[in-house]
């Protein structure tokens, strides 16, 4: 019988290369916008059959592509406010490109509810690379009493106005108010954020394609592909389930044909899982939770963490300074590549939202 | 520095369990008809605020439940069929009540498009179940060279019929049609398969309860409560990634707060990774897939593939039989507990089936 198991185990897969070579090609214009500024491919793209070999010996892919370190050696660091000021100016020249060719520009509005510090920091770096993109920008403010009506009317004028081509109501929202019923009111095409479960489901999706790509999950698949750093066939480890966050990403980096592992806050062994991953993202927002001892020689971190922390004669605006999740001292020991806090994923996360609402608006008009 | 590091990253999560306790009370009446024959809790009732401790040697929930196995035990058979049986049982018990409550009985319309043989199987099977329960069956059949029209017109049909409260189209479908537009007719409502998009996306986000959970992926997580296999905090690994089962099994067992590692057929070292698992679900479709040195001792094994071999003198209906993904012989020798093929999950999906559609027709005439 055990001889049995093993012959019929044997599964001829010669056709893998040819199968994604075919795939890769397929579908490269359907996101003719993002393909001028991005380098990451639709998701349908990257979709083959799936050919399982049974042999669990044979890898015919490219080995990962992380360097050896010597010991002493320190991690390359992924500039992500440099990366997202490069694409921030190729959004500029594309919303000058469609306001020339038919006189409209992309518009954004955004609901913020309530007066978080991180948030409003958030919201004014919107504010600032709309302004900067030539992207019209439009804040509807609430108090932190507001009611759930007065928010979702606001969408309502945003989904109705059709100057405006995306929506995002910064999260998270004051507990009284619905999050669910408020996200649902906003028009599915002008979901910016794709924090809609129509996105999120063509998001999980092989086959599919989002009409939006959750920004910040977006910008740490770019940052990937920019840095050079393959996905495919790769262990990849999402520290984290955040509907924002740790699911899109981890959605995206099966979409990227990745093996993903999610470690939520339950994981008895999160530390020798994480050390399996030739690709680590952490989205807790627990400063320094990710030690040193927790990655593989040669990984590639991208910290999505965020922690503020007051600090006396710290320079940073608003007095405080960012910490990530990952303890980057010793991770840059033992990465290969690494993003640092702030100034990697965070700059991302809004080039995101400008090529999203650029997006939108270029489908809406049909301008390519 | 890296004192600062492990300062920083202590944070007390004394409320965890509080927390836990807390949260799984709660929304346990959101479906009533499931929880009356279901073990499964609705999905949110599931869901808790992520707190994160930074100590990774903190594991203040229960050990694995899996028990040792000695060098010559053999794993507990997990009889899906008896458990199905059981289920389709208390659905027949059901469908009479509301019957004689109010006149109605749940309807379900089924699409079977081509002659291939393990659809006529499970379409049979899907009819058999429906007259046993006194469901409503109708079967609208079409030839390999049907048009994609003559499809969407059957759905139209069932979608405006109000005795029909669910509908199925048996897939695979034949290649020259299109699947993503055919189920996008669907109506949501009615889609007991649980594969549209939105269903998906309210399946993987946290906070959200999809109209339907898909039927294998369902009735793997009843086979492993009714198995009183602890899903919550354990180490789960989904072997294939297909849009029926591999990814609404994984997206369901993280719901679950189970740590997820999907494995695709791009994956370098599935065995390694199955191997750190407690539970496994595997969902390829390739016999004998998974050999014994793949499984942890003491591990849970759903065998979701099914490969018809055909066999001379082969006693079952069609003059085939059914093989898993799994090596049966070997990995029995190491699990804990094991589904056979067949009589394991596959049995378990008609009675999902079942399931649904009693639960859509409950939820359209708000019968408790």
């Amino acid at each position: 019988m055990a001889l049995k198991c093993k012959l019929r185990s044997i599964v001829v897969c010669l056709w893998r290369r040819q199968t994604l070579l075919r795939s890769t090609s397929r579908n490269l214009n359907t996101l003719a916008t993002d393909n001028r500024i991005l380098k990451s491919p639709p998701l349908v793209s990257l979709d083959f059959p799936d050919l399982w070999t049974s042999s669990s010996t044979s890898t015919s892919y490219d080995a990962p592509s992380t360097h050896n370190l010597g010991n002493e050696e320190i991690a390359r660091i992924i500039d992500g406010k440099q990366i997202a000021d490069e694409i921030i100016s190729a959004v500029g020249v594309e919303v000058r490109r469609m306001k020339n060719a038919i006189g409209e520009v992309p518009g954004l509005g955004v609901i913020l509810v309530g007066e978080r510090r991180d948030s409003l920091t958030y919201v004014n770096n919107k504010t600032k690379a709309c302004e900067e993109t030539g992207i019209k920008f439009e804040l509807a403010q609430f108090p932190d009493t507001c009611t759930e009506d007065e928010v979702c009317d606001a969408i309502m004028r945003f989904n109705t106005d059709p100057s405006f081509h995306g929506i995002l109501v910064q999260l998270p929202l004051p507990q009284h108010l619905n999050e669910e019923k408020i996200l649902g009111v906003l028009r599915l095409e002008k979901d910016v954020d794709g924090f809609h479960p129509m996105n999120m489901g063509h998001l999980a999706m092989r086959g599919r394609e989002p009409l939006f790509i959750p920004c910040t999950p977006k910008g740490c698949v770019e940052l990937l592909i920019r840095s050079g750093v393959e996905i495919m066939g790769k262990n990849a480890v999402v520290i984290g389930r955040s509907n924002i966050v740790g699911l899109p990403v981890s959605l995206l980096l099966q979409r990227h044909n990745a093996t993903v592992s999610v470690v939520n806050e339950l994981t008895s062994n999160p530390e020798e899982i994480t050390r399996e991953a030739d690709i680590v993202v952490s989205a807790v927002g627990i400063p320094n939770l990710v030690r040193g001892n927790w990655i593989k020689r040669g990984a590639v971190v991208l910290d999505v963490g965020t922690h503020p922390v007051e600090e006396e004669g710290c320079c940073e605006e608003g007095g405080y300074r960012l910490i990530g999740d990952v303890c980057f001292e010793e991770a840059s020991r033992v990465a290969s590549s690494i993003t640092p806090v702030p100034g990697g994923v965070g700059p991302m996360t809004v080039a995101m939202l400008l090529c999203n609402t650029l997006q939108s608006a270029s489908r809406r008009y049909k301008f390519v």
